[in-house]
């Protein structure tokens, strides 16, 4: 079959992950290996609808690799989630002779895409972006690793503190619906406990386990706190009341925050993020739509976007197990 | 003079700071090369009260350079308030021929040492660890680069985000009482305005001077508030107020918190400690007492405790005229 | 069945590599939870030779899960390449009344196992601990993506200087046998070319990507070289050559060396190495003898030790096309 | 005095530093500040020749404080050092319309700024960027920080695998002719002994000392040397001698390299040439020219280009004597 695809616009929605501007240079090298014009969009859909294109080249995405965020912006639209304003991102999209679209982003961004295509028959691939590895069918989204090594860092960090002090610190690490940053990086830090949304420890539990490490000689504790997990949500309440419970323990709060989203990216995500790039390209070129381009088993797959909704992957019972014994 | 001095304690107080454990060793192995007995005191003046002694030579304190926190620990002691507690401590120190200390810490641990030093006539020298650099008489503190680098890093990363999404961040960092990593951690992060407690902006000078960086073309803004500030002791307050004030602009808040206080310790840390803590041994033997060491103009040189009470030194003028320019 | 497995003994062997401190912690602590003892075996096979070993509890492995090298240590020991050698560790086992063995390394490591439970019947689990990624039947080894991180960030170091002067640099990172880390770390680092000894370049054609990348427009280049490359081997001899044939460019050479086996581990090699940890008494507590437990597709497999030894796997032909197509 | 200063060209020259592009965006910021056009000239004074000009306005400069190199790239220049180059030069900067010129090298950037000045009465400002700390009348050079963290960071993990293996590393780091490098990083690192080129310690007496620190009980060890010092000038010819004359111990060789120069600048740097850029501006402002702008005391200063050239401050003997203690 020979690709009519001749010009393919690129753009980053939804939160900004480290890797993105990895994705977008492997989206934009490959368009010019391919001998395909390439276009980047400033600040998502909404750039899409106010028609903000560049021309990008092999040379315009040089020494990016390396940078946090995305040179291209990332934005909410809410223009976009309007039937008007598709209808105008499509009228740019054809008056610019683009063919097809790369998006990359979570699943806010696939949503739009999906509707988009429904209403116009427009070629669309996406790639996974977003620290929070919460998109089912591939095994990584880009930026989650480095989200990781971040998370351990200042644990690592704080540690030096609790160690010294013989403190309980809690630290709230992101992840709205999944635990999989909390779960990974509180084994990688060490934590005494991690509190994930998928789990329901309640107080009680919590403030009996801590107990019995203090009994065990532990001098000091990190409990890693998703920031979906339910009693971890009121996180300064809890500090509360394990105050109120754990005598001799003094109890402090830290609330990672924003840190977690940006910085270079580590290896693991830049090669993900070139990888999943040329994959759509590729993808593209062989006719393929309304797929994500993810990575299963260290090989380049690709999903329905309506496959890629179907929520993050649960979480793998045996790091749960691995938790709990490695913190014994 | 010969000294009659052949057994030194050292101990760390008040809150931890990366470099304590070069400083430690410094005077570990100081003791070393002068053939003294060395003696770890464990938990600051509380373990000293404790007599939680454990004695120190050349090689225990290997492989400690690089590491923050402090492996003697820290803790705040009630008991050394009182003349009963220090009375136990005083006896602790005799019962183990312990001919004087040196005490690792902030202005408390200072001024206990004076307390200490008046009711029992004991040699105390001080080395000044702390990430505020809050102490009059040494051009710089143990920890307090460290915590610099850790902070223009951690900002860094949230301007990643902040480039991608054009908003703005309050990003508040330590300084109870003093604007130093403040003032160095915006300048050196770039940020737009920096909140100190040695000046008070006023939320709507504030405001006024982030629409004009709007007007002027930035896209997006990290404003670095000093903990001890006025109108930044409501961070979260702030935040609403630019929001309600300032159309257009996303504001987010992140508290670093006690990620400042952990980590590998800077070469300039380590090496600050490693002169401060060879110079404490120093002083002892030359017969001084009640001195803080620090460091003055890339010397070592000896201050009276009381001294080095008369609170930091004031902000720079150069520094916050720097910080104006290069955020224009 | 009941295991009559009562007490383990563990060791690193061969090179060091980030995460081992974390997985000898989960066999330790994992030990701990299963309500057997565990002994630590000091400096590998050579150790077990000499009886040197210590008891260790959940608490004695504390504070390391975040620290590169092996608190264990490693050594070569030719002892243990004689019967003698290892009848005498045998004896050792056996005299502390120790039922099994988990050893922590490479294929180096595996060989020995082999032929060591070949004479005596002794129930040994090994875990793949070495940078190399060159162990087969687990896609990753631990230590490898913490040394792709540290190549990685060294190189963007690097670049800084490509960039801001014009250059070319040859840069030569570890891999005798395999190119994992050159393929993965070259498309990581945005190299302009990628020599690995699965693939033979040749020196002409070399200089003539680099001089179509410098008629392309680029002003600075990166070739990441493997240690194990033909070409590669005599990296200054190729500096050389290039910069005879190739005017106009200045040539540099960096040999990353030591610095790529240390480090803190990275979040994915805490996680791998706890899991795998956790996986290896669980192993024997089943019954299992001269297997490596391995990671696969995120499942934590076993695998025969003959198994193992077969070699690395090959590079992926995928990732070959992405470094071409990335680096365009 | 009313200056008639009214555009101003900024450059960087020699080795690039971390930190420079801090410096360059302080001279843009302030000469925005002041009204005043500002010109960046690419590569040098080879770009100065070539009339590689282009204006930078206070956007221009934003989101580089953070990044190491120079985006105005630097480059040496045989045409500048010739008559007629720096005729050509003159000619383009009067072309231009730059009334004045901020120089951001080492020695012999300012060298060439002299000459330049003599024969054209231009007025030049020159701010001391360099990695090496070897410029009179600055504590502090552009860069300096940041190189030592850079190498005290590599060193650690190389320590990683020399505790692992009970094995002695010569680790060389640059400095030609100035210790400084060597001297902090040694000492910051814990090393074992230090080689620099002030002090000439001859290979027999570093031997004996090793030998002593093992019977000390030291089980591995860093030796830290300079790129300038006579016998480590053949490291690898060293290495040979130690391995003939030291049994039992491994001895092997990292050369840090290139990674020495990159990297993130440290907030001292950043802030240092912060302040420096300010100061170059207000300098010519204030009808000064031919000198450099430092840090002498943590106060900016002017100093005499001829004085800045007067060879490297001597290493602090104090250094030596804590680098001696602390490694015993």
């Amino acid at each position: 079959m020979k690709s009519t695809i001749k010009k393919i616009a690129v753009l980053t929605s939804g939160g900004d992950a480290p890797g993105m501007n990895a994705a977008i240079r492997a989206v934009v090298r490959s368009c010019a290996y391919h001998n395909l014009e390439c276009i980047g969009v400033y600040r998502g859909y909404e750039g899409l609808i106010e028609g903000d294109f560049k021309e990008l080249d092999a040379r315009s995405v040089k020494n990016i690799i390396n940078r946090g965020g995305t040179f291209l912006k990332s934005a909410r639209s809410d223009g976009f989630r309007t039937k008007e304003g598709r209808a105008e991102a499509f009228k740019q999209l054809k008056n610019a002779n683009i063919d097809a679209l790369v998006t990359i982003g979570g699943d806010g961004t696939f949503k739009g895409a999906i509707v988009f295509n429904e209403e116009f028959d427009f070629p669309i691939v996406g790639l996974p972006g977003t620290i929070d590895n919460d998109i089912n069918g591939t095994d990584f989204t880009i930026g989650y690793d480095t989200a990781l090594n971040t998370v351990v860092e200042a644990i690592d960090k704080i540690r030096d503190t609790a160690n010294s002090h013989n403190r309980l610190f809690l630290v709230e690490v992101m992840g709205r619906d999944a635990g999989d940053i909390a779960i990974n990086a509180g084994i990688g830090a060490g934590a005494e406990e991690i509190l994930i949304p998928e789990q329901n420890m309640g107080r009680d539990r919590l403030v009996a386990s801590l107990k019995r490490s203090k009994l065990s000689g532990k001098s000091s504790s990190i409990v890693v706190v998703s920031e979906g997990d339910q009693i971890g949500k009121n996180i300064f309440g809890l500090a509360e009341y394990i105050r109120e419970n754990l005598e001799d323990y003094e109890c402090k709060v830290t609330v990672l925050g924003h840190i977690q989203r940006g910085g270079a990216p580590s290896c693991y995500d830049r090669v993900l993020a070139s990888r999943l790039g040329v994959g759509a390209v590729d993808a593209l070129l062989n006719g393929e739509r309304d797929v994500m381009i993810g990575i299963v088993h260290n090989k380049v797959v690709s999903v329905d976007f309506v496959e890629s909704l179907k929520g993050a992957n649960n979480i793998d019972e045996d790091l749960i197990r691995v938790a709990d014994i490695t913190s014994i």
